[in-house]
């Protein structure tokens, strides 16, 4: 008998990604996609871009289930859910589902997590720990000895895992900032052809962040504009080295930072292609070895496992408390 | 007999401003002043933007010349104008005053600089040519020997001179960063309170950009929203503890990379009273003695001396091939 199908939504930031999904040994397959406005832009209403994105797959089978995870269950989302501390288990995440308070559907949603620094203060995820989930489906060696990982993409996440547990985490800005200056500041006038990418000038802004020029970023910044200005760069070239200098910063700072980021190390990277590409570039410069996993899988496996094992299980988690606030 | 009036404008990526100027001495006295938008936002509308601020002083006295300098005269602006190379004395602004080709009144623009910086690339200003110009005016013993001058701002600007002449500079993104992400980013989600400002949550971030966790700004950039989530930080503490996560790293990473930036070493700081506040916290931190001017006295003395110069030597410069190009 097969399991029932069932609704994966990955809500960040910048992005809705809808998957109509039908369960699988690994990796479920993906039977339809969907994609939406972010949280940043579906502020007002979360509710509307839902069922806008899902709304067919719904009236087809009203039984589906829905699991979402993301930004849409922060303090600037729909339904905000709590933070499991760290260190902990993925697997954490199936007893720590919340039930939404949704009409429209049954909804699942994932709790975030929230880690302390060494250094003080505190870190928060929310979303890829439902792709940490997955990898540690999709690749079970992972839950032995200690591993880095890394997941590139709006708020970078950098993972230190041991033993198959989460033992903490760090955000970085790197593709927020990437977005806020390629749209919004002096660097770029015209908008990028995100069909060029041009690897040497990513190189190139990757140099750059080395060394004692590296530490005044705020001034390399603005080379952006300067290599354009006297022709040296064309817009797709800045970008690339736009790209090539954050994400070096990233690399280079994390590394300084990471006590167990030792020479002879492997860093799993697990993003779109595009960032596997430049994130794997500049961590093989810095002496890594990586090994690649695409984030749509790994994202897939972490909602198969919860869905599966909250069939199996039949784990309910029941609403109220459990919901910190809503504002659809 | 008195000097004419004159108009002094300032136009940069992010304001307006402009002033209508009695000479005197030194400082130029200010009879009336306006402000309108920056570059960016009044591209497509530059000449309507400029009679919007000054038109009431021409209709009064037609024969007013007016100054203009800043990014306006920029490829992104109304006149591109050229650069002069570095080193440069800043009098040589004078004789490479461009005339605009501008229906409405006597348009005076200030050329650039643009620098060849030590390490390769290349550096530019617009306005700030003219700052340094009145900053020489106001402090003529600034003329002599080395000095390391810094302009806070949208672009801040380091800048070296030797014997009264531009040697050269470096531009910071700093505060064009500050404005993307408090006003695009999830790091701020309310207005900052511009009457509020804490000191103590400034000297945190300056803290924050020190020794190895500095080099991963782009995690402790993601500071300024945990801080919040988690109630140590009030909106208004955490725009402040950006400011000093950002001025921060301008000071250090300039410090790390200007040879002649060694201890017991002066800065003149010449800035807004809140980015005099800020950067002189921060470079006394770093160890720096700083004399402190205020930016507006340093423009209007810098336009001072153009506009007698120009009336006292008749210097007349012609339009044509100066003007690179023009976007009304």
């Amino acid at each position: 008998m097969t399991e029932p199908a069932f609704i994966a939504i990955d809500w960040g930031a910048s992005q809705l990604k809808a998957f109509l999904c039908q369960p699988g040994v690994l990796l479920p397959k993906v039977l339809a996609s969907a994609s939406g406005p972010g949280v940043a832009a579906a502020r007002g209403q979360f509710r509307q871009t839902l069922l806008t994105a899902v709304g067919d797959w719904l009236r087809q089978d009203a039984t589906l289930q829905v699991y979402m995870a993301g930004h849409i269950t922060s303090s600037l989302g729909w339904y905000q859910t709590r933070y499991l501390p760290t260190p902990c288990l993925p697997q954490a995440l199936l007893p720590a589902l919340v039930q939404g308070q949704c009409p429209d559907m049954a909804l699942w949603l994932s709790t975030g997590l929230r880690c302390a620094l060494p250094e003080g203060g505190d870190d928060v995820m929310r979303g890829e720990e439902v792709q940490i989930l997955g990898l540690l489906q999709l690749a079970p060696e992972l839950r032995l000895g200690r591993q880095l990982i890394c997941l590139p993409g709006t708020h970078t996440k950098w993972v230190w895992l041991e033993h198959g547990e989460i033992r903490h985490f760090r955000t970085s800005m790197t593709g927020e900032l990437y977005a806020l200056l390629t749209q919004h500041s002096v660097l770029l006038q015209q908008a990028e052809d995100a069909t060029e990418f041009c690897p040497a000038s990513f190189i190139r802004g990757y140099q750059q962040m080395q060394g004692a020029a590296g530490l005044h970023w705020l001034h390399q910044l603005f080379a952006v504009r300067t290599g354009q200005l006297f022709g040296d760069m064309t817009p797709s070239q800045a970008s690339a080295y736009l790209s090539g200098i954050l994400v070096g910063a990233d690399v280079r700072g994390w590394q300084a930072n990471e006590p167990c980021a030792g020479d002879d190390c492997d860093v799993v990277l697990a993003g779109n292609p595009r960032l596997n590409f430049c994130y794997q570039e500049a961590l093989q410069l810095a002496g890594f070895r990586v090994r690649t996993f695409d984030i749509t899988d790994a994202t897939l496996a972490g909602f198969g496992w919860l869905a599966q094992e909250q069939r199996r299980t039949g784990v309910i988690v029941t609403t109220g408390s459990a919901i910190l606030g809503c504002q659809a």
